[in-house]
């Protein structure tokens, strides 16, 4: 059967070379002999730069702004820009995404995952042109798609496209993931319940503010993505090898990274040095932080959630998560926070991500960060966990959540915590006393006060009134 | 179109049901229908069970070791005994791997992945004994395959035994990668060359010590690899929910474990304390570490291959690295070190997943740790990385290395770094004064020497003699 | 001797008590009972709140920005407040400090460290205003110092005013710094060299454009300070315990911040949701990222000093450091690069200390993170260390680096490299093959090119003009 | 002043130069010329050798065991072995500790702490030996002290002694944390209560097995500490500058490991690659992961104590833990968990600092690795945090945990997580149904069983006794 199949391999190969000699392709693949060096040598992670289809669009998106901006500084045809603007456009609408197929994880600073867009686009180009592939004195891969650029500028800055573009989506998903999260803020304003510090009662608070405070807190989490997202606005299109701009025509780098911000819809711009642009990775180090800090808030979050849903009889319980399935396989009836664990499971990985970025955004020799494929992977790989996750936690366990209303009364009701709203009145020694008679006796803190006739009924009302406890109107 | 997919499935679905109600099965489907509700809530990271072949295995080990010793205590009758039997051999053998479906990443501490398990492999054992799926009356998921079993103990097992598995296959191929090195040192052993201490000249070696010394670096990651492993021998078998063994047989834990070790030929052995091993994650916490280890161990070597390698010709270029492909999109002739660069990159995620692993593992809850499936993930991702890359790492750039003898000989002869030698001869100070002479003269030491007669040529023989010089034989 | 001294004591102490009882306070102590309490409990990390005196003057800050506000709206009585306000005037003219004394390591969420700032402030003003120690009936540690307060407001609003302060001094640091680097940069412009990527040969640019690349860097990761300082500025002063500002007088939260803008010039403001901002830790992960990104520039900048001024004879040698100390007890003559290890040093304590701030903050269950202590000590360390170690690895390495001209001249002559020049107007097939041949045949690039009379010599000088070839004005 | 201060000290230095030129010393200083370098090169983060006293004792243990070695050897003469052996054991004894000064930050891979050393014990044995300090043609800190050595085997050699030393005592300090664990699980070995689960009531228990739980995970977490250490036994005596031993006189390696045995009481051994040995830090990383497994493992417990004491009224509240200080600043009577709180604080220190250790290690060029002094800082702050706190974390937290009986007798009465004792009589379908049923219901499992007459009395008995539930006899 190998025979055979060699057979019909020998019948269906064009043969392409480079500097380390000739390669038999097969016919039907738009992809040429680097990108086969490629899939040869890099055999790692099993996970394709297609698994990603913003990634792919973003490598489309760089090369065609390029090609665009090699034409307006005169130095590409006319004719070989529209066949490229096709084929990126094909590309761009969701078309050959099956030829991008270097392994995520590759030496060479991305040098295989620039040089796979550029065989591909041309012999799609090609083909459209009416070509057949392989052909590059028409259009070629190096001189024409690769033109005026080096890897060391399209890889990061397409980097940079996929991030954003995830980033839009991890955006959106948070932001309905905060409105979930506020619309039950709403839902519960009016349960008054013990809010809790060090795991200790502490003073009143509403349900409604406390599931108000969740949604908040992942709002300042966006508020973070969107402010490092602006570190990636920066991009070193025009830099080719090292920042120098050596074989880029003049002008051709602002119109370029004008063309970028055209395509995107976001600011994009060049930077002031772009040697340095080029050999740092600062702006992966910023943009993984604020994943990071997404992290850290949902995870936050997610844990707040197993202790309030805790029970059903031996926990907290002033709150029930959605059942989504059998929570044991030994113990019937059993129904766990399973949406809760495993956010909190995507977000260790994440901050075991922004870890690896740093390390390796450390290392990197002089005009080049050749580590810049293992940054991108794991920023990547945190943002899909999040976009394809936190959808699931939405609807699947938020937007279901109900309060025991009696716990949360019952909790208030046996409280020495609301001793505090008695300070300013009292004095924090006086307070303290009554406190710790309470905590002794077992006596509550309102049975306490009128025994000893402390306060009067009506500083009694006004105190406890649950408005003026939890500083809100309800 | 969506209707006539939905008359198509009426007529080929089962109907199963479990504590949250009744869902529809895939008629030729061997899972069952909690497998089914975790496809539906964990669509998370689209990497499944099956990814590791070994981790299918190691469910299919564990069941089959809980089924003989569930048998050996008298509970479970021999003829369910056989069919389970057969089924597990199945999937032990590669059968069936296409069933083993649930994401990894789940909350529930395990619970889907514990009953796919048991609900393809009831399905499979009801087959093989001439039932047909669904018909649990004759072998049911839970109370036979789970049988004195919980995912509690059942999930962890199963993690350990892959981790197990995994680490033969790295240890092997680390142990092939040490030997080429090692062939390397043999074959560099008469080439003295100057070591280096803080990037600057220090005093000679040969390359052939410095390429053992890459391999002996190896050899001791392997051996914190083994003695790290002895942490996973360690089951909880026979815990069940919390370690109380609830529902267990008197008998089952040991007779489990002892199968188990039989199954995997490993020194699989119980726990003191059977609680404080089902809510603890120190194993994976150790194991975990001697592949962040390693990843260090192989990212320092990876690193100095690149420095030893810089050049052509404004770099080190003691060595050469076989060249797999272009180095660059846009610089002609460049040839890039990519082997080491996407070793580092494994490395850097092997870090990161270690990290990953120590947060995961500090939190958890009491009894249970409900994190452990982002901690197998994680160290599962590191060990295939590891094992994929090495032997490519291995054949495609360590096996080619050759040297650069003249180069070798130039540093050697212009060095100063060799007057160390004449230390104990003439004491630090003298020495001192001659290398400040030499460094600013631009004279050789042995120069200065000849014109100070500070030696005679005897003495100068003996001192500079290459074998006194490296400590070795040449 | 012990009996003498529990003597001694006992005729000068006085006595303070709390919740839990009394205790004997050495009479020249202006810290009280609980601060008392506070260091027999936590004698952990031997390091103290008067190790970073900008802490201490945060503490002055804020309870003296309290205490304005509460007089503002009419609480607190004119006299109470002139008296406070000398006392921490005192304090943040640096007196008083030796009174500041809890470890930086203590539970209770900060509880002793505002507690010492109570007892201590509220002694000074005492005795400023003519009482003793310890006579609270007039000023009370609580009641005045603490009102409207709590430590969970107090105790994060001073943490972001320190690492605000800090942040000041680290900037200022960090411009010298970069200004450093630019000086070279301008030093070194028109010294054409090769540059390096993944430590081969790539394209020529000048040692200043690598320098002021560097200065470019730093540039950059000053900038991200500035950024994340923004992060700061939010504080959470009038929260009280939990955010609900139960105790604290309408219209006292806005007067506070107002006030704190006040004191420390910089744009301080409330938070939206107090209730958030109070169990939240964002504002410190993703400062403290910064400094992680601080840490990667630094790091990164440093390991290239030490490759570009490897040698004498068997490196790069293309740049000298100063000379500090004789670099090996050992080898004579040898000078080790000191200044830029010992950054790097630091540099991966600053990230090991951003993972410790990510897991603390990550924790911390609902109304509060009681972790946030280790955070705050975290960040402080590695803001202290890059404070105190930037001006010494300025003027003792950066300042006085020289370059080797006729090294650089010498790589630049050899190299194979500039064929990428070429491109252009060859192509990259043809320029591929040359440079095939000059590192086959050991001939230069110009030489092949005059040989075969691919260029003719207005081409050659036009293509190899150094401006042309590092993109600047030379 | 100034003035008269430079005049004391004009007639109070003596004179001392090394390669960089001459310095003067302070007359009573014990250390030497390049001692003070590093005294002005490295003044970054205030924290010197002698803050850990074992520290200094290491490099007397390693300097005594070089000059037994040379003496052995024939290389040392018997009056200068025993002037540097009484200068080592005065160090050992704890005298002179103050004149050990140098950062532990510092550049030179630790050629300024082990200068600092050879500095001040051949002053010491000079002035021991009647000479005065620096009259070094009698010993000299080179020639004498050095002898044989280098930096680059004496500092490793040293840290890993003090590593050891340390772990002697937080092994220790861990052993008695362990037992105080185990002395509360028998003290509370009667008290049954619920297991949990992910938050979720499980199964039944007893608190005394809880509490054993914690102990023999501290237990584990020894064992860990201990199986590391062996990776600190090998040490690199006898390497000098790089592995090759330049300068070592022969049989000087073998002698010199033997000495540090009989020194240390360990088992300390020279390595089989002394080149691999010298530039890996392995070891470190082996060694540090076994502490931030002790974190890993402490904070666990830390938080599920947090966990299992929150109240009083409004949590779990199934024990008390001892108040140490008034919980609050603002509430009165409340009391905090403050020691499992800074507990959790130094743990994430501790894995930070494990970060550090590992970038730090994966660094470091060929033949050595210049960033050991931040790996030894970072392994010695975490084991300093343990040993002070874990005897404070004990006396004043576990000894004076108390239960409270009414509140785990009401839990295991009202939770429906027996049914699970069910299973293998009623099966996990029918034990389902019941859960269910009792949960919606509000009604107890054996309520309904006997309501539906499932069970006889008998065997409800029996299932339900305490012993059978626990697993364990009561």
């Amino acid at each position: 059967m190998l025979i055979g199949l060699q057979y019909t391999l020998a019948q269906q190969t064009r043969t392409e070379k480079d500097l380390l000699g000739e390669k038999q392709i097969p016919a039907d693949a738009y992809y040429g002999v680097q990108t086969l060096r490629a899939l040869e040598n890099f055999q790692i992670s099993g996970v394709k730069t297609n698994f990603y289809p913003d990634y792919v669009k973003a490598y489309a998106i760089v090369k065609l702004a390029a090609a665009r901006a090699n034409t307006e500084v005169g130095r590409m045809k006319k004719e070989r820009m529209d066949a490229i603007e096709k084929a990126c456009q094909a590309v761009i609408g969701g078309k050959y995404h099956d030829q991008f197929l270097t392994d995520l994880y590759q030496g060479g600073a991305g040098t295989s995952a620039n040089m796979n867009a550029n065989e591909v686009l041309a012999n799609i180009a090609l083909e459209m042109g009416g070509h057949k592939k392989g052909e590059y004195q028409f259009i070629e891969p190096h001189d024409d798609l690769n033109m005026g650029q080096s890897t060391n500028d399209v890889y990061p800055t397409a980097i940079h496209i996929v991030l954003i573009l995830h980033n839009d989506k991890v955006i959106k998903e948070a932001e309905l993931l905060a409105q979930a999260f506020h619309k039950k803020g709403e839902e519960f304003k009016n349960l008054v319940k013990m809010g809790r510090t060090e795991g200790q009662d502490a003073v009143p608070m509403t349900l409604g503010q406390e599931f108000h405070a969740f949604g908040s807190q992942i709002d300042a989490a966006i508020d973070a993505l969107r402010k490092s997202e602006a570190y990636l606005y920066e991009v070193n299109m025009g830099a080719t090898a090292i920042g120098t701009g050596l074989t880029a025509s003049p002008g051709y780098a602002e119109k370029c990274v004008a063309q970028l911000a055209k395509l995107t819809g976001k600011p994009i711009v060049g930077p002031k040095d772009l040697i340095a642009a080029t050999s740092s990775m600062q702006a992966f180090v910023m943009f993984s932080s604020a994943y990071k800090n997404l992290a850290v808030t949902l995870s936050k979050i997610s844990s707040d959630l197993i202790f309030l849903a805790s029970g059903p009889r031996n926990g907290i319980f002033e709150i029930n998560l959605p059942a989504l399935q059998p929570g044991s396989s030994i113990m019937p009836g059993k129904v766990n926070p399973v949406m809760p664990e495993v956010m909190n499971q995507v977000c260790y990985k994440a901050m075991g991500n922004d870890a690896t970025v740093a390390i390796a955004s450390r290392d990197g020799l002089l005009q080049l960060n050749a580590y810049e494929p293992v940054v991108a992977t794991s920023i990547m790989e945190s943002q899909a966990l999040f976009y394809k996750l936190m959808p699931l936690f939405r609807k699947n366990c938020i937007d279901g959540i109900t309060a025991n209303e009696k716990v949360l009364k019952h909790y208030l009701e046996t409280t020495v915590g609301i001793v505090t709203a008695l300070n300013p009145v009292l004095g924090y020694e006086k307070t303290t006393e009554l406190a710790k008679e309470a905590l002794q006796s077992g006596k509550g803190i309102l049975e306490l006060i009128r025994e000893k006739k402390l306060l009067t009924e009506d500083q009694i009302k006004k105190l406890m009134d649950p408005a003026a406890l939890t500083g809100q109107k309800l």
